[in-house]
């Protein structure tokens, strides 16, 4: 699978050249599954990853993207180039404006140090979440030494931030008054740092409090002590498969890090430096303490396991003989006598070697 | 794969005897995916599904508890036994309770005509979508003539009812005040009958006016007019798989029905004639205009894709070769020259028969 046509290496050496428009056409192969975007993407991550990964997710109306853009706006200013990526069809980098706001981000989206792709939510969760991991590593294997990925937090996508970023920013606000629903939504399980937005608002205070109190009471080595946070607790193992666990533990914070909460006003520009210094000091932790390496050991092993999910779908589904059985399926079942267990055992056990079948 | 353990083999006739207890024992098997749940699947699915299956779903406090319990009193009252499946960790069907409420949910759960099983999300949407289905098979296999299952619609829960129901009853409540927002979430794709709960509150005019109004612009014929609507439109061949296109066409209201939209106030019994006479008209047009035959045709296509899919997952980290390419992977990578591509090539190609490799 390593092979690549002409066509993919002719795109692969303008991709290494750092040609902008090589890196897009290299986005689309693999936002849209390509034939060779397996090997493409084999090829652009052989030389290892490099990128400080930071996501930023949150509630809807928190102001992420404005965030977003700030810290895009501050390292661009140092000329350090950044990549974005934003998982969020109400995201203003999607084509909404943020009006009013200190950075303009269309001024953002012409600079030439930043790269900016908006992923629209196509009803999979697992999908978008594969998509997305590897959209940044485009992004990282063509050279940029910052990536912010912003992501919505909703349901269960928040989860997946933390197979995306090395350091995990969780935004709340004020008016959401939601400080409790988010732990219960288990952004407390994922949160390197917090960030209370939108601070010159009434209740922010009380936010703050709510959020020191909630640390306060998880303590250092991590797991909820009250009973029914077990109940809402983040079983990483269970993400994006229902098959088997992905990994044996639950996301717990890094010893020795405690997890900071910095009040901001995105728009006027307010708490950015001590989001920013607090962003640096968890990159230090990172490295310093080895739970960098433990981090992306743990998201390779998850991205072996999605890659190779996926593969197995997808060649399963462009298998001729289980395009038969699953075309003819539906009638013999409805029919009697065989039901979608029987037909499945059929199809499994025509695509997989004598030794992997039942 | 149709062997049955001498231990399954008992469970099954103990079930086809009618022991309430073999099919309590029988969800589990299938809720813990324990060995030979598949077989056991096989054997209760083989004499052909007959219940007629009602989804209530909607947003949190809409009512949907009460309104099943609501419609389930009301067939055991007539001596029809009810199946009930509450997907919602916050329903009273997993232990919460409905006080002041006319029906109480105690002495529902004590009937003998009825069986209540409520499931915990647990991380995956589409593994809970496959389970839950299969518990409703289970139920249906039993003999339960009427099923009722309630989805909590937040995020792309609700578009799995789809998959679970012959007939959708999307709930609404004034004060929620999003009638607009049901459009965009895809509720008004999914549903066969709308219901305007709590109609005794301010505003339950406004939003029945707004659900007719948006019926009446989408038309008969299925698909939104305008052209935000085709943004959040749902498309069905998307959910719970990145791979393959599960089903070609989007989800389409069945031609010469018109979605009726119903007042109750659940708590007080009022409009629950309505409903289950709007829920009785739509079998008789389901079964009529041969679309309940469609829909469970199509059905039973995207139930074969969700078996296999999760029986080639299940395999895979069943196989020794591959867990321990999987276990050696992530150092293999973080150390160069390997990328998640070609460690899981390599576990794939292991996994599938010649011609199935590439």
């Amino acid at each position: 699978m390593h092979e690549l046509t002409a066509r993919l290496q002719d795109l692969l050496e303008r991709f290494r050249a750092g040609q902008r428009v090589a890196l897009g056409r290299g986005i689309t192969l693999v936002e849209n599954e390509r034939p060779g975007f397996q090997a493409f993407l084999h090829h652009v991550l052989v030389s290892g990853i490099r990128a400080a990964r930071v996501g930023v997710t949150g509630p809807p109306g928190a102001g992420k993207s404005t965030l977003v853009a700030a810290l895009a706006s501050a390292w661009l200013a140092e000329d350090e180039e950044v990549g974005v990526v934003a998982v969020d069809p109400t995201s203003p980098f999607s084509g909404g404006a943020l009006l009013g706001d200190r950075i303009r981000m269309n001024d953002l989206a012409t600079d030439p140090g930043i790269f900016i792709r908006s992923m629209a939510t196509r009803g999979s969760l697992g999908g978008l979440a594969a998509t997305t991991r590897e959209v940044l590593d485009l992004m990282d294997g063509f050279g940029f030494p910052r990536l912010l990925v912003e992501t919505v937090g909703v349901g269960q996508t928040e989860l997946e931030i933390t197979g995306a970023a090395d350091t995990v920013v969780v935004v709340l606000v004020p008016e959401s008054g939601d400080g409790i629903q988010a732990m219960k939504a288990g952004l407390m399980e994922i949160a390197d740092i917090f960030v209370v937005n939108k601070a010159d608002r009434p209740g922010a205070d009380r936010l703050l409090k709510e959020i020191r109190a909630a640390i306060h009471l998880r303590g250092p080595a991590g797991g909820p002590p009250d009973a029914t946070a077990g109940h809402h607790g983040v079983d990483l193992s269970r993400i994006g498969s229902d098959a088997a666990p992905k990994e044996s533990r639950r996301w717990e914070p890094p010893e020795g890090w405690t997890i900071p909460v910095i009040k901001t006003v995105a728009h006027a520009g307010e708490g950015l430096v001590e989001l920013r210094a607090a962003i640096a000091a968890h990159r230090t932790h990172l490295v310093e303490s080895g739970e960098l390496e433990v981090r992306r050991l743990a998201r390779t092993e998850t991205r072996i396991r999605d890659v190779v999910e996926r593969e197995l779908r997808r060649r399963a589904w462009a298998d001729p003989t289980a395009r038969e059985h699953l075309a003819s399926g539906p009638d013999r079942v409805v029919g009697g006598d065989e039901t979608p267990y029987s037909v499945a055992a059929e199809i499994v056990n025509g695509l997989m070697r004598g030794e992997s079948r039942e």
